[in-house]
Order: C-alpha cells, then structure tokens, then sequence
C-alpha cells in the first residue's frame, strides 16, 4: 500500500511525521513516500503543486496531507499561491466528499468556547462537497461591467454551479454516511435566493426517495449558522456544497474546542483519499514542536480505515490517542490545570510506545 | 416625516405594533402608513410585493419593516415567495449598507451559548454588502453544462461579482463607521479561491489609503466564521459582502444571546433605510402574543436616528429599552430564573410607559 506524504507549510512538517511514526510503528506493509507541497514547493521547485507531487498522489493509494499556507506567500500571482495546491490536487484527483466530523472529545469539554452542557458528547458529521461549487466554476475573473448598478465600471466575477450528476453523488455519500450513525440528514441551502441551491435542494429530495430509512430535512445557511451556535447537538449529518461547507466546517470545529483533535478526508469515487487535519498551518507557531499532532494521527488513522481496509489498525490508533488523553497528556492547544503539558514530539512518542 | 410601516408575517404584525405604539407617544409629527409585504401581500393581491407598497416605501422617509416568510409559502415559485419582498426592496430602493449590530446585553450575558467572559460587553458592528453579489447578479438560472465535471448534465448556475464603485461605497461607509467606534475594520473575503473577493480585498485597500486613522485588516471568511465563535471581542467593525455577511451576521447576532434585542438598519446612499429586528418571522410562536418586540422597538430608534435626524428622540427609546430590562421584564426567549415573563403587548407597554 502506497502512500503519499506531503506534509506543507508551517507546522505542517512537525505533525506529519509524528503521524509518520504512527504509521511504521504499526507492522502493516505501507510504502511511504514524501513529496513537497505548498509555500515549501514553491521555494524549491517555483510552484504549490509540481507535477512529480502530482503524479506521486496519483500513483498513490492514500495522500497523508499536512498543512499549506503562509502569510510570506501572500503577495504572490494566485497560481502560484500554496492554497493552489490543495485546490489543485481535490480537481485533479476528483476529490468530490469532504469528511469533516465535528466531535467534542469528553475530556476537552471545558475547551470549547460554548457552554460544556450544549457541546457536551457532540457527535456531527459535516460532508462537504470539494470539487463544485464557485471554487471552480467558470468562467471567473475581471471584466468590465455591461450591467448592474454601474455599467461601465471594472467589476470581478465568479461562477456558481452545481450539476445533477455532482449533487446526486454527494446526496448518496450523505444519506449512506448517516445510515452508520443517527440516521438524520440536513442539507444546507440557500433555496430563497440562488438557483443553484434550489436545484440542490431539489435534487437531495429525488435521491432522498431512495433512502426512506433516513430522515431529510432543509435549513438555509444562514439557519444553519445560527443553529451551529445555539443547539449543534440537534444535528446528525449536514451536507452542503463546497463554500458553505468551507465556512460551516470550520466553525462547527472550532465550537467543539477540539479543532486541534479533528481528523479528515477528502474521498474520490473509490474511497481513495487525501487525509488531513481540519486545522491550519498555524505558521505563527510553527518551528516551535508545540503543535498538536493528535488531528494529523487521526486522520492517519481515517485513512487506514477509509482508502486501506485497515480497520483494525485504525481503531489501535484511536485507542492509543484516547489512552494517551486519558493519560492527562496535552498539547498547549488543549491544556488545561491539572494536566501535563507536552511538545509535539512527546505527544506522537506517547501514542508509539501505547501501539 | 412620512413612515411607511410594513409588518409582513408571522411575529411581524404583534412586533410592529408595539414599535408604532413607541413611536405615536414621542409627539413627533410621524405620519405612519402601513401596507401589507411578504405572505400577507401575497394573499391579499397574489404578490409579495404589490407596486402600492412599493410605492409607498418609496415615498416614505423611512420604512419600518417586521418579518416576512411562512413555511406554507415554501411551495410558491420563488418570484412569488415573501422573501423576494425584502429583496424587492433593497434592490429597487437601492438600500445597499446594511448595519447589523450584534451586541451583547449586559442582562443577558447568560443566555448566550457561548461563555459569559466571551460575550460579556460584546459590541461588534457586521456591516454588510446588500444588493450587490450573488445575490442580484446575472446570468443565472438552469442550462445544459458544455463543461465542468459532468458535461451535457443538467446544471444550475448563478453569478457572483461586485463591481468597484459597490466595494467603495461600501468601504467607506465602514471606515466611516469605525472612526465613531474603536477605529478598527475587518474586511471579510476568500481573496484565496474567488476573483470577486481578490478584487474586493484589493478596493478595500484602495479606500482605506483614504483613513489613514483607521486600522484595517483582512479575514477569509472561514476564518472569520471560527474567530467569531472563538474571541468575538476581537472585532469591532466587520465589513464583508451580501451573501458571507448574511451567514456571518447571523451567527454574531445569535451568539450574543441577545438576538431578540438586535435591530438592523439597511440604507440607501441619502441615509433613507429600512429599519427591521435581526430575527425573523418565528411562525412557530406567532399569534401567541409571546414574541420579543425589542429588537423591533429599537430598530423604530435606529431609524430616528440615521434617517429621520431625531436623535434626541432615539435617545429616548433606547433608554426606556434599558430601563425596562432594569424592571427586570422579560418576554420569554429571554426570560431566566428571577426576573419577570410578559408578554408581546406588556413589554410593549411598558417601554411606553416609561416613556
Ligand atoms: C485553503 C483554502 C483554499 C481551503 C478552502 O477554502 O477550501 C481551506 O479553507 C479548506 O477548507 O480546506
Ligand atoms: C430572507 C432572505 C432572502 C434574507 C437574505 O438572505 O438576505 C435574510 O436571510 C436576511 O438576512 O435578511
């Protein structure tokens, strides 16, 4: 089983390879390969995703993702940006089904920004469309204004879109996911004013006829924003399109005061993936071996059970983060009084010498 | 000064109500006239927005608007639906700088889901983009895809853009907001994957060579999604665009508890607005004379203010607002142990009555 390493930018570089060490500890015949990828790419080869980073994810049967991006980047021509290359390899590899669960570990309970009672067993899975959407609908770009309030001014343009055929495979990913869990799906939409999302919302109902086991139902984004904050209990499985999603999912990970704890997987038609944290490349503490590598080892472990058939060895990973949790062990990220606080490279040595 | 009062649906007649009866006792010469918008319209003459209403909000000086939308509606063709009326109006009465303050009753620090040391003394200013975007740009419907994933498939589409004067004017009426508060804008965009937020980032920098006294800084919007869940405090004005400010202003409006007591003001570029409360027409809890009428009352004070150049007046509201909560007076979705439930009317009366 081939696996590509791209560990990125910022602290990406830290956690990969303590998920790394995970992943050798584990006796299974996985051939690890790294590539760069990102800012780091760029400065050694002038681009995010150089074609021999391509080909490698291709050629793999697994992308083990650290981290891209930052702030030093930002002034350059978009192409050459590093978000390009995670852009770039979700298009290139049809990485349509974005996995993203929201859960708040018990023992980080206290860390949320929310009330303990309303994030207290919190259990969501957002699926996030990846590869529609107005991420890369065309056509986009500047132009000069033929109508609107100002003809004739310089005006900037996206395209939004979603087709029958892209809606119907995320609708069946949802609907499958929550036969597995609680059985409830909300898809997230903005029916009342884009056309797309009415189609969207449309077409989740024709799928859902196949499914009567699960239950359906139908909340506007800004709804579902509110909700997320108020009661994020009262969701099972959310699905939604590729930017709400993007801005959906990163707040409900951030409610559970969990982030630096959350796995997750970007999937294409045969369950291949690309795997990373739901966290970002944290550049202001990168260098420093004070980052978390518990959502990088859970994601190792997602793709184990995912893109691998390696169930078992997915669940001694969870376990083993759970027992070094249990231990009191804690990154700065999730520390609190009362537990012992480690460097990223003791906490991925906690989880080795668990396994 | 004429006041074209439009209730709309559900809680939205109850709510109005009580903002008239706050308006008559402050013996200004108010001339009020109500017409009906949304599902009420829509019943009364088959269209949400009846050219006589339209007509009438665009005689007045300003209009006070409750809620429209009902579930029942839901099946309508969407040029039919209540919510085309609120989008009626912003787009012909050319209201594009919404204000939506999200702010944090010291009374009821406790009722937000987040924890009290985030929210308490919370005042933060989401100033959004309202007839600009994705929301009013063309083309946009259904057609057969010529490209993208799933050629020759049905697809619906619609276009995103702003054009440069839209992100001016905008701009300037944000730093000229945050040079009356802390001096602080944050621009939200996804300058990383949309040309429409590249060029938006860009105008904003422009503008903001103009206030060299005010700080600006830059958020993609799912970032900006996580920080306002996070350490909302560490905004002060946000200014972003039609579609991410209706998703961020309703997850900074409900975190704050306070939801039932936020107004919202939408202006024009004379300072002519439609004045509405944050939430919206609950037609769960209409008819049952339970609903909030704070948020509606002050919405009543926000447009003494910033359309009818009645301070003085404003004042006044919102101090009997406050001293209301003081009695301890609370309709339901803020009541708590300890202080008293009323009702729709009561609170109503009791504003007036301190009036
Ligand atoms: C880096 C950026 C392009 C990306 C996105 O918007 O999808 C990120 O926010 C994410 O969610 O993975
Ligand atoms: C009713 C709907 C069209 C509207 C919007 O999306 O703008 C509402 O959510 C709002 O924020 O006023």
């Amino acid at each position: 089983m081939k696996i590509a390493v791209l560990p990125g930018d910022g602290i990406g570089t830290e956690i990969v390879a303590e998920a790394v060490k995970v992943l050798q500890v584990l006796d299974l015949p996985l051939e690890l390969e790294q590539a760069p990828v990102g800012g780091a790419a760029y400065e050694a080869s002038g681009h995010p995703l150089p074609d021999s980073t391509l080909q490698l994810a291709k050629d793999a049967d697994a992308i083990l993702f650290g981290a891209v991006g930052d702030w030093k980047y930002d002034k350059l021509d978009r192409p050459l940006r590093p978000e390009q290359a995670i852009l770039g390899l979700r298009k290139e590899l049809g990485l349509f089904a974005n996995f993203r669960p929201a859960i708040c570990y018990p023992e980080l309970t206290h860390a949320s920004s929310l009330k303990p009672e309303l994030v207290a067993g919190l259990d969501i899975l957002i699926i996030r469309e990846l590869t529609g959407d107005i991420y890369f609908g065309q056509p986009r770009g500047r132009r000069t204004a033929v109508d609107g309030h100002f003809p004739g001014s310089e005006e900037a343009f996206d395209t939004m879109r979603y087709s029958r055929p892209e809606i119907e495979r995320i609708a069946h990913v949802a609907f499958q996911a929550a036969r597995k869990r609680g059985g409830r799906v909300t898809s997230v939409d903005k029916a009342n004013v884009l056309e797309t999302f009415q189609f969207w919302k449309d077409v989740m109902i024709e799928v859902h006829a196949e499914y009567p086991d699960v239950e359906l139902d139908h909340m506007y984004v800004d709804n579902a924003a509110m909700q997320l904050v108020k009661a994020p209990k009262r969701f099972d499985v959310m699905v939604t399109g590729n930017m709400f999603g993007d801005i959906l999912s990163d707040a409900a990970a951030m409610l559970t005061g969990s982030i630096g704890m959350l796995p997750s997987a970007s999937l294409d038609k045969h369950n291949k993936g690309l795997y990373e944290p739901s966290h970002g490349s944290a550049p202001d503490i990168a260098g420093k071996g004070i980052a978390n590598p518990l959502a990088t080892i859970l994601s190792a472990a997602m793709m184990l059970k995912f893109s691998l058939n390696q169930p078992q060895a997915a669940a001694r990973i969870e376990s083993a983060v759970a027992a070094v949790l249990a231990q009191g062990l804690r990154t700065p990220d999730i520390w609190s009084e009362g537990t012992q606080k480690v460097g990223t490279r003791e906490m991925g040595d906690a989880v080795v010498s668990v396994l």
